[in-house]
């Protein structure tokens, strides 16, 4: 087992420092160009990545709580800001690949910047401070995971298919199995999170919900049964399909999952490679999740039932990132790992939530509208950052993340 | 109290002549011009709801379960069919407004056809096709809905801005009132119906649901108040919105609802007339509805929320559409009637929903997908259609329907 | 032979009328509906072109000479002004087909109007405004051609593609004969109109030309000609296309002229009817008319020796529109009649061309961008309208108009 | 004066080098990331252009006329392909932006490869071939100029608005002085070319035509007329303007031309700098050329006006590119040089061009459609490659280029 996961640092400092230090190591094997291209509008380019990732150090700590702290550059706040009408004006999200410059080594050196006068504040700051450099670093950490997506976009937009990395050196030849249907809790149950521990506004609060007797299957949908999906009409047969999906299919010509060839084979971090039957389906939108789910007579799970069964699980345990490299589902895995799942849950707020004070209350909430609920981890989220009460979120047509299916089904 | 609200007809037979008769009187006032005009893709011509609504017994009823019933037309199915895929090719829906002929005299004549096989064919009808009557009705009742917001929208689109009819004779001067706040019940209720009288698909089945606590405004948000949140720059302050909602507040330039004039009138059924500061504020969008809330510190009621307490309340009461005419939110009104409730629940299914065998299984379950639910009944909605567990839907962004405004909170 | 083409009206009153009570024959075939339709944003509905063709006489004549004019409605002018920047505000061009009112009665109902007060004025206005009549009536006849076309183009729009009137009565059937190819004069030659009798302001004036030496083929491009440029793989060929209409071809998913259908048919104002290989092709875009050429080694000609050539053939002769009805290219024929010429010149200003004062120099001259020149006069040209000087131009793309081709090559 | 201008390579092999050397030192000062950004479907990469104009050479010389040659790398014709639909399939142009591989220097091996292999094969070369090494040259050159326009769009789309180069040492301070009118000759001359020595196919065969009497001014529009025509409310009143460009100006929300600040300066390849109130006016369409014309009063050129002056003055003189550097505009210069002259004439084949045999004839032919003729040479124009005869063309609305303006008039 990895040495992050088992011996993770345990100080705040300590876990900064850790997780700055693994998106400079995803930047490594990239050259300035790699790190500049932004293969289309929903994705960033690399570089954008590493000093966005900065910015909101600089933005939302550095500037508010270290009187004496100096920008970088005074005009690299309006390059970096993703999304923060309270933090001013920013760069068309659609623009972000014209950034030739900066250069990537000057992103790393405004990394440096900023990761200095990090060390030298983080001493003497408040707990609210601290909080901050929290959020940071959970937010650093869901970048790295759209910095490994958004590269692989990148080098699939490129008739070279050039390979981020080599393939991982194992990969477990799993023999497949049949699904096993898991029996969830029925009646009031809680989930979202009220701890004191580090969560993400929209996973607020803690409250009850009411589950309907169900089952969970035991596994992934993989890639084998996807091509049985398709070998049996999967994506011409109207019926299947929710009506937006069922158009989306039309007019974009749909065919496979993502990055599928034609020939057995999928294009991924470590290049072109055949696709492995046994492994979990991924690069799949909502649309043909449920679709799927469907054409077998299941659903997907709801975002209540999935995670209060997955509170029984390990969140530090599966296919998840520990340092850098070509990460890629495998056969086997559990509920944290491999891919996310695609929930049949709209995101919208738990009860009770409320929306923080200030620019980053912009945070999650202002983007509960149009987005389906996608739980657990995926090969690219970076071990540590996983709770059940976790909510990414994505709208029905994205496939550009590790996302993937997990049936489910009323008793 | 008008003769259809007490007095309803009670057999099958009467209340389909009751519903065909009306469709033929909301459409007494148009010519075959205007029964034409297609405003936007999202609403149909007069005539092609005439006629749709016709083709819908005729599909579904008359071709499969009278033998030896003759098709009006056999080019018309092409045109008529709405969405359903089991049904065979359509034309386009951005199309309909190309179909001068037939004509609204021609359409009426295919009424008169089907009306005609349908009588003789009802005594011998078994359960199954009297249920699909039953579906037919309230079908038709839907496309009467839609027949004014659409032609209301067809209007609109004229500079000249024709009246449909004239103003309702009287509109009670209502005072104004504050707000008052109903708390509702909390804990596990139940939602959703299983009863045998109709109900739509979706409606089904009757399910336990867990409330938060909670309370529901005793009124819709007013014209009034509307105004407010425009002068108090409610449509240029972007921590009031949704992320989607903000960019289409952008990008449509969007100040105010629709059919606003700058001169505080609105256009209506009517033609234009002075807003009402006590009247509900109708023809907003989710995100409106969504950014207003956030204003005032509240938020919208969710379905269920909505649905227990409505269930307290006179589905047959209220400001509802009881004869061809300008109907108008008025002051005043209750639960049901005048305008539809946007909540803060996407439309999804309920637990255990399942989708009817044939084509009418595409009702309602493939639009499960990127829509809000909106709850109630306006005046434009039959009076006798209403039911707690209607699950009406729109894309957040849709304003042509009269939806407006009731705010919740947590308790 | 025709009455109008050979004992034409010889006041300026009596042509007036004449063209007036043309266009008004031509309405008589349609439903209120069918002249309300707009099947795409460059066809006009019938209903506009009647009202428009009023306006021009109202707006530039009745209103600048004939002090008591009162308008028919003030809002009307912004309704059917159609690009005049100078005569004020205007509905914006693909929102024409809103105008369910006024009802096509009350557009007869301005004509007579405008006839009345034009026929009171008509026998004081001094030459300016005589000009102007002799505009309007020329105005008119350009928007009779139009009114035909557009209805084809509506009606092709319907499922049920309705006839406009029965087809002609005789089609000649011509045995189909080879090209014969006529030198053109070279050298200095003189096209362009600097006569008193009236010509647009883009005829004139009358200016030398040099042309290279040439021919011209004697006849039009056929039907059975055009199939086997399509049976040649014509459309599929990228080496016969212009780059834009290459794009075009695969954009549009374009394999045959407009209006053909798979069967050897031809949807025409008389219905669908099958393709007469002898009659000139028709509906094609210059981007095909172009391809079509260089598929068989030749070119188009250049409008100086089109019309210089023309100038010897009777600008009255041929099939063209006299009276209201289902007209359509006939085998044989002459260069005036049948189809218009696509020619290889752009529309551009002739030498020493001069814009009009006032917004009538609106007219022609703002619109020599992106356009091509056609030649000529069609079944659908009112007779008596054509001179060889005429330039009517399109872009290269437009296929609704009877545009059709006449080889040229260099010798 | 500058030593190429004087002492110019007089081999071909000279020349070939010579060209292929200004290429590499234009890419001097770009990093692998300024080499890969794709400002707009118009504009390429650097790299892009490095890499094209070897696979120029690859594909039409080296591949046909040596026949051991061995391709650099088998994949890299599909992604430099531009438009040859005869040479293959090719990456679409709108994602030339996606190649952060091939590196730019690896771009730079691919040229070096391409050049050894045709200094190898240039002794043994016959006429056919080396002509095509000639067009190969001037293809070149035609991209030199791309270019650096293409990256003057890539840095402005930057918000940084880095700089490409230092600006130019000397700008001499003209104190401007008011237009002379030079009457040009009227009846038949001949312009284009069929001289022996290289033109490319457009500018063939050397033809009569016929010129009415007119006057051309002595110099170019400048900045300074440029803001009087803004500040007289050019942009805002539509007699001014073609149909399309009015349509366009309202679209974009065009207020002055491209890369002009609010400040009185303009973004440059030496970053942004004051306007020049004396330099001519550059990085104007079409549509504004014609307006600032009429304007005035006057008109454009036509190309048979221009090139027949222009055949009196030097075409390697003027502020053309000689070397590296940030090329601009300056006061005074003459008929080649600082901005190309769009005309009045629309980009047509002149009487009696033959589109060259095989790929190649896809050169200029293909585009004969929607496109307006410039004439002369600009300041990113490589000196000795302006001939008057030179046929440049670019879409009315198209600013990126070296556009200007001089104004021309009947006599």
């Amino acid at each position: 087992m990895n040495r992050q996961a088992t011996l993770a640092p345990v100080s705040l400092g300590e876990r900064l420092r850790a997780t700055r230090d693994l998106t400079m190591a995803l930047a490594e094997p990239l050259s300035d160009a790699d790190a500049t291209v932004q293969p289309m509008p929903d994705a960033s380019p690399a570089k954008w990545h590493l000093a966005h990732t900065s910015w909101f150090f600089e933005t939302f700590l550095l500037r508010e709580f270290v009187p004496d702290y100096r920008l970088f550059d005074e005009r690299w706040p309006f390059l970096f800001n993703s999304y923060y009408e309270g933090a001013g004006e920013r760069l068309a999200r659609d623009r972000r690949g014209m950034l030739s410059r900066p250069s990537l080594d000057e992103a790393r050196a405004y990394r440096a910047h900023v990761d200095q006068a990090l060390a030298a504040a983080l001493p003497d700051l408040d707990d609210d401070a601290r909080d901050l450099i929290e959020l940071g670093i959970n937010h650093e950490q869901q970048h790295q995971e759209l910095f490994l997506t958004d590269i692989l976009a990148t080098f699939a937009a490129n008739p070279l298919e050039p390979a981020y990395a080599a393939a991982p050196p194992t990969r477990t030849a799993d023999p497949g199995r049949d699904v096993a249907w898991v029996e969830g809790r029925s009646g009031v149950v809680e989930i979202g999170t009220s701890e004191e521990s580090f969560a993400f506004d929209c996973e607020r609060p803690r409250h009850q919900v009411l589950l309907q007797p169900h089952a969970i299957a035991d596994r992934f949908v993989t890639n084998g049964e996807w091509q049985q999906f398709i070998a049996d009409g999967g994506y011409r047969t109207p019926g299947h399909w929710l009506s937006d999906g069922w158009a989306w299919v039309g007019r974009e010509g749909i065919t496979a999952p993502l990055y599928w060839g034609e020939d057995g084979t999928s294009f991924t971090l470590a290049g072109r490679q055949p696709l492995d039957p046994n492994a979990p389906v991924t690069h799949v939108s909502h649309y043909e999740a449920d679709a799927f789910a469907r054409w077998v007579g299941a659903r997907l799970p709801t975002e209540a039932e999935w995670e209060d069964m997955a509170a029984g699980h390990d969140p530090r345990g599966g296919n998840q990132l520990d340092h850098a490299g070509a990460v890629m589902p495998r056969p086997g895995g559990d509920f944290f790992g491999d891919v996310w799942c695609w929930t049949g849950s709209a995101f919208l707020p738990h009860p009770g939530f409320r929306q923080p004070e200030g620019p980053v209350g912009e945070y999650n909430g202002k983007f509960m509208s149009g987005q389906m609920v996608v739980k657990g981890a995926s090969c690219a989220t970076p071990r540590g950052s996983s709770r059940p009460s976790v909510r990414s979120f994505f709208p029905p047509h994205a496939r550009w993340q590790f996302t993937g299916v997990r049936l489910a089904r009323d008793c």
